[in-house]
């Protein structure tokens, strides 16, 4: 799979400057590249606790995102999945900390513990307080005392954060860490693995299974099971959870692992915030790309059971977009749904000539039936002719029905009418021009005016002009004579509908999708069914 | 590829209600599920011009996620790709309209046209102002001026929410929202399509091909472009965006279609602020994910010219997670590196009777380098011997540079001998050692509790405890006993080393990985090493 990068040599470096180009005031970098990979916070005055994070790249927006007021004062970054250096680490250390102090906060990978405590020594050799907390969250290997960190450390990130923002001192900061890293718990499930930049995608996972307990580095999960949907996925997780959960109040970090869509999040969230399988999980961080192992289709879930003061740190608002905010989970608000969707019968009234003249236009198109659906087969589907008549038809057996002695209220029947027996684009089409028009009509205007309206709401709606060769080059000539009478009215729609068969370069309408032979030399039948009813009006 | 969702059914209803879980105060939706899935803000009072949007899912965090102050007011959502109905848009509009009307925002699909074209209709014969514009920006296909609504939505979103949230009427808004569609321009570039959710997934774009200028339901590019990496990309979608593009101050729209990386997405970013393609491209929204095409990885870029008025409404701060904010781009901002990371040398000094216990140490590791090697080859790759050896031959040669004189310098600068020519975890763990030692000593410790201090610094960024079979298993126990002399200390240390070879659960180290019946009956090599050298000393 390709990628949105130029080298793998360069792709670190380049998304870090990418991150700094809209960050200035906030945020810069050391002038190390490419070795050294450092961003600090610029709003910083060294008074308070610092907080250093990082490891390999390829899990953004940790850690760079999360650099800023109220979370990390550093980041140290390596290469995609590649522990950063002793030096690097070092430099981040000795560039945000002051008397007050840094606490490394590490994911627990060899590399990192490794580098990262090294450096730290380094640090402390100029005098400098360092603590260091490993963060080993992971549950997926139960054996193994040497869990792995994963997203659980973002809770480390914001509750040390906010901590040290309020002035908090080290061994303070330090010992609420701790707390965290004791009490959290993570597990992360994934459809398929990540394409590492440079290397050949693996594709280990067969259809209909699903991995559980991955890292986030791509290593295999440790267990393939059955993936039957989002329900059973949550279930699964929670379950796998749920002896790592203390009783009382908890926070679920809902964290996206690089490929599900925000469709997905969205379901998963609401199958977590459905569960009973760990009880009193009341508040949710995320869903949202958190701690991502680079564009897996995953997600992980890490349950942090909270003390008041902790849930007040979690919940403390950061101006870092890539926080998702904690928030308390609840059910869904429902309002009802507004009066007014059931359209409003009209009273029906009798106006003989009305109906006649309305039974004429109907008789017109369901005589020319034959005729447009062969002119529509020669653009379409062939379905003009038999999709007017049918509406005709309607139209003809509701009669009883229509206000015919009001007209502004006929206008806007008939278009509801329509609406409900024509399918298709033209009936939406025709029902807003009668709807359009008996409104219009219902402002005082003539019927020829509010005609026009109604055509101009069309070609808004519709987005089709004059020379599109669809109805509107019949109805635009034939309304501009109406007041001359049908007779040159029939005469201009004539015109109009008879031009459109020269008319290829349509810009609109289905006809704009059609080959120029299959359509010189034959009429729109929407302008052709235009002209034959003002023709028989004539 | 299967997908964290239950159904397609379900999924758009779902994954609403997955977002409303932590909205309560904000949001809410409208009592309709499956038929009308609308979603209003709670905090209105219909004073204001409401702004309505929407169409098919699958765009998110379009449109729901721009729902709140200062942005949307309803958001009516269709099934995947598909075009909500009359009713749920006329649901949304009466749910939300008051004295001073509504806004309805429309990407050109016609489907969408239509349908909110004839719910505004239905809306007017109630009496409420309703006024719709449609979005237009997709300069892929230059000869239809049907042109696609896309990404550049959002800024129509952003101009005409803020500019309704400050109490504009309906006039203004909807000018300010036609001036926006009329100069705004977008186009995308995709390596995949998306995963459309019931349906195999396509696979046309062949490798080393990129298609541009696609919408975002599906469709295909208009063109198959050669892929050559990020640079190339950015510049291609810029160049073609450059006709488009008025002189000014402009603001650029980086979104991802749903599938590219945060890595990716700063890269492009990166590759956007870099270029002269179009000039006066000041400010940056994203990159984010903001009018997404479920997974597809792709990105599109919208470029849209702005006066002071349009910057200041884009830039007003709105309590939405999905925003991203409109950001200034200015050059990354460079720190020196601090000073310290080229540690000081110490200053040499004499003392011959250290050198003599230093060199009679280093020569216990360089004899026993091949009896390590075989020890090692049970467990790992038969290299703690040639490893050890090699650090110790390095020491004696850099014996006229140490600090002999100086206890304490003289563990930190040890520490800093073998952190440069010592590789691996273990040179690294043994520099975290003399350098802790160090740090100890010169607090006033005796060398014993010194060396006591540097070992459980060891098993701190290790993480290895005794019994994991590891030198710590020989090295506890001779510290322990050191004080009586260092042949006591020989003894527990060889009685620990010895230890090792029955302990085949171990929990931290190479030997953890290792099958029981490799480790059986073998020293660590370590540990043994830390044996021998003891069994020297005495």
């Amino acid at each position: 799979m390709a990628q949105f990068i130029n080298s793998k040599e360069a792709l670190v470096t380049e998304a870090i400057d990418g991150v700094l180009r809209t960050a200035r005031g906030r945020l810069a970098r050391l002038d190390g590249f490419p070795h050294i990979k450092v961003v600090v916070r610029t709003d910083w005055d060294k008074s308070k606790v610092a907080l250093v994070s990082g490891g390999g790249s390829g899990h953004e927006p940790a850690h760079v995102g999360y650099v800023g007021k109220g979370m990390l004062t550093a980041a140290v970054c390596g290469d995609v999945f590649a522990s950063p250096s002793v030096d690097a680490v070092l430099a981040g250390i000795l560039a945000v900390s002051g008397p007050a102090g840094c606490l490394l906060i590490v994911k627990n990978y060899t590399g990192d513990r490794l580098n990262f405590g090294l450096a730290a020594e380094r640090a402390r050799a100029f005098g400098i307080k360092v603590s260091m907390v490993i963060v080993d969250d992971d549950i997926a290997l139960p054996d193994l005392p040497q869990a792995r960190g994963v997203a659980g450390t973002l809770f480390v990130h914001k509750i040390a954060g906010a901590l040290a923002e309020s002035g908090a001192d080290l061994d303070t900061v330090n010992a609420a860490a701790k707390q965290v890293i004791d009490q959290v718990a993570s597990i992360g499930m994934s459809l398929d693995t990540c394409t590492v930049p440079g290397s050949p995608k693996e594709d280990r996972i067969k259809a209909g299974k699903a991995e559980l307990g991955l890292g986030i580095h791509g290593e295999s999960g440790v267990e393939l099971v059955d993936f039957t949907g989002a329900y059973a996925a949550m279930k699964t997780v929670l379950e796998r959870l749920k002896p790592h959960a203390r009783s009382g109040d908890k926070v679920a970090l809902l964290n996206n692992l690089g490929g599900a869509t925000p469709l997905e999040m969205s379901v998963l969230a609401e199958e977590l915030a459905n569960s009973d399988t760990i009880g009193e999980i009341r508040y949710l961080i995320g869903p949202a790309p958190m701690m991502t192992s680079l564009d897996m289709r995953g997600f992980s879930v890490s349950i942090l059971p909270v003390s008041d003061a902790e849930l007040a740190l979690l919940q403390s608002p950061v101006p870092l977009p890539d926080w998702p905010g904690c928030s308390e989970i609840n059910t869904p608000e429902l309002l009802p749904i507004p009066d007014g969707l059931t359209p409003i019968k009209p009273i029906p009234s009798g106006h003989p000539a009305t109906a006649a003249f309305v039974a004429q236009c109907c008789d017109v198109f369901i005589a020319a039936e034959t005729d447009l659906n062969a002119l529509d087969a020669q653009s379409g589907d062939g379905d003009t002719g038999s999709t007017l008549a049918g509406a005709a038809r309607a139209l003809k057996a509701a009669m009883d029905q229509l206000p015919l002695a009001d007209a502004t209220q006929l206008y806007r029947a008939i278009g509801l009418e329509l609406s409900q027996s024509m399918g298709g684009s033209s009936g939406v089409l025709l029902a807003i021009f009668f709807s359009a028009t008996g409104d219009a009509a219902s402002s005082g205007l003539s019927h020829v005016e509010a005609l026009k309206v109604g055509l101009a709401r069309v070609q808004e709606v519709g987005g089709a002009q004059p020379g599109d060769r669809t109805m509107i080059d019949a109805m635009t000539p034939a309304l501009a004579t109406l007041p001359e009478g049908f007779a040159a009215a029939a005469k201009a729609a004539r015109k109009g509908a008879d031009h459109t068969a020269s008319i290829v370069h349509a810009k609109a309408g289905r006809a704009s999708y059609i080959s120029e032979d299959r359509l010189i030399g034959h009429n729109d039948p929407g302008a052709e069914a235009v002209a034959r009813l003002f023709e028989s009006l004539a």
